[in-house]
């Protein structure tokens, strides 16, 4: 078989998310591809459109929240020894930014932690599933 | 990281599930873990339950059916090197019966194809899709 290439690892900050880091690095040291990290913020409010959205009466501390986000996520990426270039911190909606990310990048596998999901959350649908079901690459979803 | 231990090929003889058994050959050897692999028959009558399913007419052509299955099978696995004690033919659901085999198992990654599926079939939902929501253990999803 071909090795993977390039490998991007969705990070959430949920437990577990460390061991699915560990995996992913190995991963790609076993394959020598390259290793990017995306992190989607989903639960900041958006400070800045203009219009469709939200107006945000508080925005100093959404920037503040925002600035906090990254400096939280440049640190995990010195941790985990990924040049920024290769780092990813986008707003938006995980389901969608991840796939479209792993398109624009050429990633050939996506790695995701998987919840075990009840009620609601499964007849929603988890993150996890949704990136298998849209992304055109193989993806591996790490149970957490 | 811990290593995978013990691999399960979900494998349906799709187009690109050759190329999905090597991944599995290829991460096996990587991991130096177990290789299993199951077949799911999804598509043949069962001929033989007295209660609860379809009476079939035509037992001796499903029986021969299933033969020809069995003997595909095992031509399979010794192409692929894997032990007999290691194969697994099924009847019944593929979602459901690669679960329960990985938790009987103690599998720690199930390897399962992932076809872009759209309309009727998105909503219903891939083997993918059922086996990384019910499965305790990592999924990796190769895209066919």
């Amino acid at each position: 078989m071909s090795n993977y290439k390039h490998i991007l690892l969705a990070y959430d900050y949920s437990a577990g998310n460390d061991q699915m880091a560990s995996k992913a690095q190995q991963l790609a040291q076993q394959h020598q591809a390259k290793l990017s990290i995306v992190h989607v913020l989903d639960n900041i409010a958006m400070p800045d459109v203009s219009y469709g959205t939200v107006i945000n009466l508080n925005q100093p501390q959404e920037y503040a929240a925002l600035e906090q986000q990254r400096i939280k996520f440049i640190t995990l990426t010195q941790t985990l020894a990924i040049g920024l270039s290769n780092c990813w911190l986008i707003w938006g909606n995980p389901k969608q930014e991840i796939v479209e990310l792993a398109t624009h990048e050429q990633v050939d596998l996506v790695i995701v932690g998987s919840h075990g999901r009840h009620g609601l959350a499964r007849l929603l649908g988890s993150t996890a599933n949704s990136v298998l079901q849209y992304a055109g690459c193989d993806v591996l979803a790490v149970r957490l």
